[in-house]
């Protein structure tokens, strides 16, 4: 029996098996809902409201009665049992605008340059080799691919040469159809040049696809392999985000039935759509991008490979594998040439990935002479510290807070976000909003800035607590919870009122104080003191729009020498790009991820004072802030 | 528009389209025509006749104005135009009967112990392993894959390791299912060990598969990798006799749009059903096939990897590769576990291919102190000569006649063939017949029989011409040639008489001449003389029915102590079982394709006048045959 589902806002109505879930009703049907806890009925992001007809519910949905009564249900847990109308509400539904997405590269960026400012020949991971290739004789009549090893051993290429079942498919005609003269696509492999294809058309320029999978955002690239241009570049947010916002939802997915098959699906038709568009920019068949490297964290990896991630999150928290095998596309599931080899960027642990490496490499962390503290802002959190010498790095476990998720005001930097929150002459907010217009939420620069901005104007303790006495008409109750309403329901446009509750302020504390806990324990762990730090990088998603004045103000980043910060961007696919063209980098990119120390700290000794000393603004310890004021006390 | 075709015998009526190939609709009603030249109309072999309705044939056909007249038409020159009966004559319809192939194992072979009497440990291609993984700990979280390598580095296994997607995607899974008790399959690579795939199950065997894939037949082995025991065989004829009785006219019919692919389908679904039946013996799933070794002429196996064949029969004659690269199971289309390595056994030319190698392993000619002479006896005719200090190897392009193409009465050895020809007291030939009953047709051995016979009795003179007055009143003419009656009609039962001409015996004398004159021009290439040779192998299709005696005194064989000659079998298959089995003898056999000098013998000084001084029964040069008698001149 199948049932008649109409969803609005869109007027669209689909049918559903009895028994189907609405959330993959809705999914179907085209509506992509914020299910931040992947489907397990507690986050409350997928709540719809029904305008005719029932669903069933398992159990007792996490809704308020009152919620019940006006007809909301969670869509993730409710199945389809009949006919039913179902309202879902804009903040219920997950806005996939990927216009919305920062351009993570600045036009100038030019990793073959890159490569040559660092004085590193270009060696792509796949190159086109015009050759010449003399014809048989009866004096010489040795095989095709005899006198191509020949020909390529004479440009200097190493044996053993091998060779797919396709390039010999076409080797005897290539070779005939221009007198020998042909165009051969090589790997060169450790322990062999693979020949991956031939032709004998013009030469027309080879890409190789730099790919960076978030757990929030795909980043792509299409690097000319000849000349180490950028040929284009795509973004989008990782279509998985509605199987769970952050990796240990998305491993919860997974191990459903099915679950990651769909996961890997997701992404692997992410990626295609960026690959399409990309090479549609560029002109051409797909079959012209000849390599690739994919970083990304470790469970991302996972994921895209169709592994399971579950012992990622099952102590003691070890990956299927961290040095993942040099893949064929055809192996890895893409769509380039089937034959192109696809590198994926090794990861320390679980949870300091292929992003991190990627990223190091990228900074140029592994060959600086001075200390250097790396910093990835992502959904995650990690934080390398070392330099030529030694490199550690930690995963901080801090949690998407600053991208939006566990805040309840919290939303991604689209049109209508809060990206800066300031005090004007009389202590009163100000807040910019992205794109103008009225606020809808605010965005991760934004809440940093909102909690350095109610800390030095007194409205919070050294604790991240409501002082009631410094902004009283402002403070209310909102169930068990006491909140700060920033913006009242006529600020907003009627999108519901803007405010902030202990709840969040203590999910912000607790983000940036496990990211300076991480900071604080692997400078210990070597015996060292911030001040030792000369260079911090920031990297990752919204590190761009960071205020770093904000952040040392909280206490998430060390206080040190501002000149001492600088922002990479997307770490992890400029080291992705930089991979796809230096064997050398390909090299210390594999060095890297086997040389970092990694500070486990779920179990490591210190870590858990770390952290406590950290859930303060700035530090329990104030001297390890001494640029930070303390607020007027009132 | 659509035409119905019904054939005859059998009744089989189908559809085809209008101006469909005739040949082609009878394929597909499951009508197997002989098709010697590959269907272009001049062999003659596909005759069948019109009970009703006409075809359409561009240009003229090759029958004769009686021909017509009475209906018959080529099928593969004709198109089908309108609604049409056609019977085709047995003579037209290929037999594939696959029961009539001869077993080519003893019982009693076991290539396992073979390799032990060579004093060979058991290195099979691919191999499952037992192996416990200890668990990760917080200590020790080391990846699973790390931890996978570590324990088989402990057991001896050579670093580096690589595993495959679909291996990591059951990594984690397999590693928990009995705390780490997993099986492993590996193949150790020249530069990694790869893991092909793990598994948790109780273990059960695994095996390799042999195959020898012949111009006219297939042979294949199951072999057990643990034990190097024979499990199963099977063998059927080649499914692309009907595209061409020999190379050459395989290779024009790769030559034709689509021709190609179609030949390659045709050996693979040939394999694949081979496969199957061995599987289905021995039980359990195709992937349990675990590696394989396939041997075959060079062409064979271009046409099995679809490598376009050509430039084999365009001088220079020159293959696209003689040494082809280790391919997975599902680059080479075969059925098996899809990671399951195959190896092509090499080949040293066009004409001496990965079959004549693999003979040589299998009968120890490379290792041989003594002088050994390698004859395959197949479709083709290969000669080699050499020992452990040095190898040699010619095509004699003997063509397929004692195969029972290029003679009018030539069959193979199928039931109703004669395969022994004897003279009774008064100087009358008389036939054994395979399986008793009337004679159809002459298989090899017979031919070579009749040979001798009709010189011994001094019917032919030392040209291989009739002495018209030896046998009067059984020669007569046909067309423009002499036959000689063996049978009348009444003989063999209705099927027509069984007569050999002067162009048969033509046929005859020059492929024996062919095989002999090469084995000459290889004696005289290294300056020895017949004697000098201390074994002499035979191998190949009919070698087993060779009566060595007779094929002396035709002087196709050199005229050695009979006690000098052995016969190998099929050389190639068991070449390709031993590969299956032994790291050293898969070394060899690369070592030999590169070691072998070979001699293109149509460019070979002298080559000719070997060939012309052995069209004579036995040899010109009469000394080369002390043993064999000058006939009763009458
Ligand atoms: S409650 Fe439905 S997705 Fe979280
Ligand atoms: S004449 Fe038809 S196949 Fe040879």
């Amino acid at each position: 029996m199948s049932h008649r589902v109409r969803f609005l806002p869109g007027d669209v109505v689909v049918s559903a098996e009895d028994g189907a879930s609405l959330l993959e009703t809705a999914r179907r049907a085209g509506y992509m809902l914020r299910t931040e806890c992947g489907g397990l009925g507690t986050c409350r992001r997928c709540k719809v409201r029904l305008l005719s007809g029932e669903v069933f519910t398992a159990g007792r949905p996490n809704l308020s009665a009152r919620e019940q009564e006006q007809g909301f249900a969670l869509a993730c847990v409710s199945r389809v049992t009949g006919d039913v109308e179902v309202q879902i509400p804009p903040g219920s539904q997950f806005t996939f605008s990927r216009e919305a997405l920062p351009a993570e590269w600045s036009p100038g960026e030019h990793p073959g340059r890159e490569l040559k400012a660092l004085g590193l020949p270009l060696e792509p991971l796949a190159e086109r080799l015009r050759l010449k290739v003399p014809p048989p004789t009866l004096q010489d009549n040795s095989s095709d691919f005899d006198r191509l090893c020949r020909a390529l051993t004479r440009r200097g290429l190493p044996a053993p040469f091998q060779a797919g079942p396709e390039a010999l498919r076409r080797l005897a005609r290539t070779l005939r159809a221009h007198d020998g003269e042909i165009h051969v696509l090589l790997h060169r492999g450790a322990a062999a040049t693979l020949i991956l294809d031939l032709d004998a058309d013009e030469p027309q320029p080879v890409y190789g696809l730099a790919l960076d999978v978030g757990t929030t955002t795909l980043f792509a690239r299409l690097i000319d392999l000849a000349t180490g241009e950028v040929a284009a570049e795509a973004s989008d947010f990782n279509a998985q985000i509605p199987c769970g916002a952050d990796i240990i939802h998305r491993i919860v997915y997974a191990g459903r039935p099915g679950g990651l098959d769909e996961l890997r699906k997701l992404i692997l038709e992410a990626t295609e759509a960026l690959l399409r568009r990309m090479v549609k920019e560029v002109g051409g068949h797909p079959h012209r991008v000849v390599a690739a490297v994919v970083a990304g964290n470790a469970t991302m990896q996972h994921l895209f490979l169709g592994l399971d991630p579950r012992t990622i999150r099952e102590e003691p928290y070890v990956p299927t594998v961290t040095h993942f095998p040099l893949l064929s596309a055809r192996d890895a599931g893409l769509g380039l040439h089937p034959r192109a080899p696809v590198l994926f960027s090794p990861s320390v642990a679980s949870y300091v990935g292929g992003d991190i490496t990627a990223g190091l490499v990228a900074a140029g962390v592994h060959r600086a002479e001075e200390l250097c503290l790396y910093v990835d802002l992502g959904t995650n959190g990690e934080v390398a510290l070392g330099n030529r010498e030694w490199l550690t790095a930690c995963a901080c476990s801090a949690g998407p807070a600053f991208e939006g998720s566990g805040v309840r005001c919290g939303m991604r930097a689209l049109p209508g976000a809060v990206d800066q929150v300031r005090s004007d002459g009389r202590g009163r907010l100000t807040f910019r909003v992205i794109g103008g217009g009225s606020p809808r939420g605010i965005c991760g620069s934004g809440l940093i800035d909102l909690l350095a901005e109610l800390r030095a104007t007194g409205r919070l303790d050294a604790r991240g607590k409501f002082r009631p006495e410094a902004d009283p008409e402002r403070l209310r109750r909102h169930g068990r919870h006491t909140e700060l309403v920033l913006a009242s329901e006529a600020d907003t446009g009627g999108a519901g009122d803007l405010a902030i509750s202990e709840v969040d302020l203590d999910n912000l504390v607790r983000t940036k104080g496990a990211i300076f806990a991480g900071i604080m324990t692997l400078l210990k762990g070597v015996g060292l003191e911030p001040g030792a730090i000369d260079r911090v990088i920031i990297a990752g998603g919204f590190g761009r729009y960071l205020d770093v004045e904000r952040a040392v103000q909280i206490g998430m980043l060390p206080d040190l020498p501002r000149e001492h910060f600088s922002y990479l961007g997307n770490g992890s696919l400029r080291g992705a790009g930089l991979a796809l063209l230096s064997q050398r980098l390909r090299d210390e990119l594999e060095e890297v991820a086997r040389r970092v120390t990694y500070f486990e700290l779920s179990a490591w000794p210190g870590y858990m004072d770390e952290f406590m000393a950290a859930l303060f603004l700035p530090h329990t310890e104030a001297a390890l802030f001494p640029s930070v004021k303390p607020p007027p006390s009132k």
